[in-house]
Parts: C-alpha cells; sequence; structure tokens
C-alpha cells in the first residue's frame, strides 16, 4: 500500500497519478440486469419508488459493489429525478422509458419551471449516499452525478424519448428566449444538485450529456456547452467532475477544454488517440462497447484487455463502458469485465 | 453551356468534375412534410400501398422536383421493402415507424430468408423508376437506394426500430456463423436490388446504413463492412456508388477507402475537414443538420452559405443534408437550402 494509505484509485486517477491498476466501475451497474435488483423489486414496486426510498437505494446501489468488488459505487436514482422535483409530473412506463404527462412547451410552462432546494426537494437522495457511504470501505469512492441542462430539457420539452427532438430544435431556434430562460434555470438546479450532492458524501460527480451529441460542433458550442458550464462552475474544486456526452466524438476536442477533471468516452471514440492528444489535460474514463458485454466472457475478457493495451498504462485511465450496462447483460460478463482491471499491473 | 451538355450536375460532380455550383438535392425529399403528399396520400391509404403503386410512386418521386427544382430525384420507397420481397411481413404503424411482424431470430427462420429476384417480386420498383424518368429532364438525375446489410439484419433481427439492438448484437457474438449465413443472403439480395434499379433507370444508388454507426470501427470492420463490399461490388462500373452511414464519423476514414464514387456525411461530421483528408479520393455529400431546416428560412440561408463556404467550391461536392429531411420541416426552409446551390458561382 502506497502512502496514500486508503484513498480510492478513482480519485486519485481523476488526478492523473499513476495507479497500480486502473480503477473500474460501471456506467449504470445497478439494475435490471441484476437478480438480487430483480428480487428488490418485486416487492418495492415501480423505478421511481425504489429510486425515492433511500434504504432501497442505497441498498440496490451496494449490490453491485459486493458482487464485482468494483472502485466506485453511483447512487441509484435517475438523470431526470430534478425535474420531478422542479414540478414536472414523472412516471417510468415498461419499454417505452421516462414519460412526463405534460411536456414543457408553452411559454407559460417554461416560465413556471424554476429551480428548487435539493435538501427540501429531493431530501432521499441525500439518505440514500449517507446510507450508501456507511455500508463503502474507505477503498472504494462514491459518486453522484446529474443529467446536463441539454439533456434535462431534452426530455422536458419532448416529454420523454425522441428520434429528432424536433419540439426541442423548434424552440432553441424559433423561441431562442424561452429557450434560454429554461436552460437558465436548469443550469442552476443541476449546480444545487451537484453541491447538494457532494455535501452529502459525493466524491465525485458525473455529468451525463445523453442527447448533446445529436448537436453539430456549431451548435453544441450556442446551444448546451455554455450551460454546462454554469452547472458546473458550483462544484468547481469541491470534488472532481466527470464529464460524458453520448455520441460525443465530434465533440471531444470542445469537451476537454472545458475545465472538468475528467471525460467519459462513448464507445465509439478510439481511446489510445484520445489519450495522445488529450491525456496531459484530463482524466479518461471508458470505453468498451456496453453491447460487447453481450459476448461469451471469453470475449468481453479478450476485448477488455485489448483495451487495456492500447491505454499502454497510462496515468489518468478509468476502466469503465461507453455508456450504460444494458438490461441484457449477463452478470457473468460483468465480473470478467471487471478481473481485467483487478488483475492489470500484478 | 459546357460541352457535358445536358448530363446532370450531381453525375460529373461524383467523378469529382469542375461544375458551376454544386448539385443539390435532399435524403427524404418526397413524403410527409410536403402538402402535396399529404394530399394525395389522402386519397391512397398507408405508406406501403403507396410505395408500391408504380404510378403513385413516380409522382410522389418527382413532387419535390417540381417544387424545388432539385438536381436529382430518388425513388419514393423505402429501405426494408427487400426485406418484405423475401418473404417477411412487414407494416408501417402511425408513430412507432416499421414493424415486422415475425422478427428473423430463429434459426429455422434465418435459414429460410433467401435471396429473390427483384423483377419478378418488385416490379412496382423498375416501373416506379420508369416513369419517374419519363417525368424528368435529362438535366436531373434519377437515383436508386438500398438499405445496407447490417440495417436490414438490424431491423430483420429486433422486428423494427431499437435502441441497443440487443438482438442483434446476440446473433453477432453468439451464434455468429447464422449471423454471416444472414448477412450473405441480404448482401446478394442487396446486390441484385440494386443492379435491378440500375437497369432501369437509375443513374447512381445510394446505399444507407443507418445502424452501422453504432458499431465501433473494429466491429464495423468485422461485422458489417464485409457484406457493404459484397453488395456493392455487382453494380461497380454500372454506376456510381454513394455510401452513407448515420453518425458514422467515426467510420469515415475506413469508408472513404472502400472503392465507392461518392460518400454522403452525417450532419455531426466536419465537412471541411472530411474534403482535406478525403476529397482527391471520393467526392463528398451533405452535410446540413436536417434539424436545422426547423430554423427560420433565413437562418437556414445563413447555415447553407457557411456549409458552402467551408466547402470552397471543392470539386466533388454534392449539397444535401446529414440525414433525412424531417416530417416537421416548413417546406420554404426546403427552399431556402435549394436556392442557395441554385445561386452559388453565379
Amino acid at each position: 500500500m502506497s502512502a496514500h494509505g486508503t484513498e480510492p484509485l478513482l480519485l486519485r486517477a481523476l488526478r492523473r497519478e499513476p495507479t497500480p491498476r486502473p480503477p473500474v466501475w460501471l456506467m449504470r451497474q445497478a439494475g435490471r440486469y441484476l437478480p438480487e435488483y430483480q428480487a428488490l423489486r418485486k416487492k418495492a414496486g415501480g423505478f421511481l419508488a425504489m429510486a425515492q426510498d433511500p434504504a432501497l437505494a442505497a441498498e440496490i446501489t451496494l449490490q453491485p459493489v459486493r458482487r464485482f468488488g468494483v472502485d466506485a459505487a453511483i447512487l441509484f436514482s435517475d438523470i431526470l429525478l430534478p425535474l420531478e422535483a422542479m414540478g414536472m409530473a414523472l412516471r417510468f412506463e415498461e419499454g417505452r422509458g421516462p414519460v412526463f404527462e405534460r411536456p414543457l412547451r408553452a411559454q407559460a410552462d417554461i416560465d413556471a419551471l424554476e429551480p428548487v432546494d435539493p435538501a427540501e426537494t429531493m431530501p432521499y437522495v441525500g439518505e440514500a449516499l449517507r446510507l450508501t457511504r456507511a455500508g463503502l470501505s474507505d477503498e472504494t469512492a462514491l459518486l453522484g452525478f446529474c443529467g446536463a441542462p441539454f439533456t434535462l430539457a431534452s426530455y422536458a420539452v419532448e416529454g420523454g424519448g425522441s428520434a429528432n427532438h424536433a419540439h426541442l430544435r423548434e424552440l432553441m431556434y424559433r423561441r431562442t428566449d424561452q429557450f434560454e430562460r429554461l436552460m437558465g434555470n436548469l443550469a442552476v438546479m443541476v449546480g444545487r444538485h451537484l453541491r447538494y450532492q457532494i455535501e452529502c458524501g459525493a466524491q465525485a460527480v458525473v455529468l451525463f450529456d445523453t442527447w448533446a451529441g445529436q448537436l453539430t460542433l456549431e451548435d453544441y458550442r450556442r446551444y448546451a456547452l455554455p450551460w454546462t458550464l454554469r452547472a458546473l462552475e458550483p462544484v468547481a474544486g469541491l470534488a472532481p467532475r466527470i464529464a460524458f456526452v453520448r455520441g460525443g466524438d465530434h465533440l471531444l476536442d470542445e469537451l476537454v477544454g472545458i475545465g472538468v477533471e475528467g471525460v467519459a468516452l462513448d464507445w465509439r471514440t478510439d481511446i489510445a488517440r484520445a489519450f495522445e492528444r488529450h491525456g496531459d489535460r484530463v482524466a479518461l474514463q471508458g470505453n468498451l462497447d456496453p453491447a460487447a458485454l453481450l459476448a461469451p466472457p471469453e470475449e468481453v475478457t479478450r476485448r477488455t484487455r485489448a483495451l487495456l493495451d492500447r491505454v499502454a498504462g497510462r496515468p489518468g485511465h478509468i476502466l469503465s463502458l461507453g455508456h450504460g450496462v444494458m438490461k441484457e447483460t449477463d452478470p457473468q460478463s460483468v465480473a470478467a469485465f471487471v478481473a481485467v482491471a483487478k488483475q492489470a499491473g500484478s
């Protein structure tokens, strides 16, 4: 054990310090692919009820830590809960995903959506973080997260998932003042939520931008990034921040320059090239294709080793997927993935 | 008028010859955003019935040529019709898109899917192409198209659109021999369909790969590209071929090297950089963001001019979108887009 004592590997990697092996965790590592989650879910009711019950959320958060020995726990929650806290009625439909009953389109609705205090409106998050921390060893990092303002706006305006975000684009391009008012309020809320999670024990935070990868670089700079920056600013220096844009390969040069400590790479980005270009500026997380976990465990092992070979032990690497674990995934494939990191450097 | 006489600008651009202005057309330029299409649709019934009626399909194909004066007509049809011709029952559901009643998953079903003769099973395509040609001036190119084998396999195996193609990935990684048998048969069918369209008057063909952009470069090379090559081979030298991969920015270096005459760029690719790297090898088509057509016409004009400025008149540019026209698009914005190309160079 080094002079760092029991400090989590993940935090050292986020400072781009050399670590004996890469820390490993997986986006959406707690959830439907795990039998122990399914067992709880049968008793507990729907997703939202579970995420808003601190004891259940903490238990679910700890499940993959116990099973796989991953180096970080990420709170079992959802990127859309801050919108619910702001007053938007939300439900999760089987096979369809999140649905907002009343999408945010009329100016009056946009004007009425105001940032709120997470400690008052989402106390279950803080309590779940405290309970999770109590169940973790000192070597395991606890992560908080939030959706980025652009992604929150996408869901709020479309009312759920959308192939082409036509309503959001119409708002962006034709009612730009209303779009900017919405984004400003979302950025304040996201910043508060990140700060609240850090105050309740999160040692690093991840900002997920699921939909900004749909934008050209020009539009990303104009319509998404300014509010990402505003959301991240209130927690600068409080805890390291990891930014993720799904399908964001074409935005990567921009993203690594915004001042975050880590950038999570989509699975389609060439990680060796990303390290060559940007490894001296930010830690880089990723980036096995989550769908590759549907391959047999021995193929998962081969691909994960190949990924680590390409990174070649550069400091600042956090082994993870390029997006979330799919519900069809065999837990044995996740175990094979984690094992490669655990064996590296030994 | 040059020595080329009335040869379509589009064909000259595909040979990377200088043209007085860039040719312009739009993916999915015929369809739901046009009032004249909606008027026909009210009388004619569903999408599939229209696409399989030669006179109607030809009329719909000609609508955007008449309204906008685009430089190419692309047959009103669907990438999935070859699968229907091979015996897979297909319907289009409002709000959900294409649905195959019986997705291709069992080995017996995969084995039973065999290539067929397009002239026998899809005669409406050939007839529609002949009728369209009769309605076009010599200056306007007629385009045929087909879905790439990987994209056809995606729809056939998933049974429709899918967020993560879990069934297809399982087939790829765990039943690779069955996946390859399926892809081999699809490649034969696609090659025949492209050839049939050329025989019936198509002067160039577009191969649409809607889903291969989900793959890493490694998986694209292993699981998609070999069958794209097989599908394109039977028409090499017969007519120029344009390849498109949606979300394929990370695959572009590979795609420009496969021997096609043109590559259509996704809207997120930097077109100036693509010309710098690849403009001496292939014609490049694109690549305005289709969602940018939701902006007011004056903003569409500004963005289209900026795009042409970035291309800087390099030969081999075909002005188009980076994906299909959205159904929410105002035809006036399409007119503004086309007008910029028409005014260029004058």
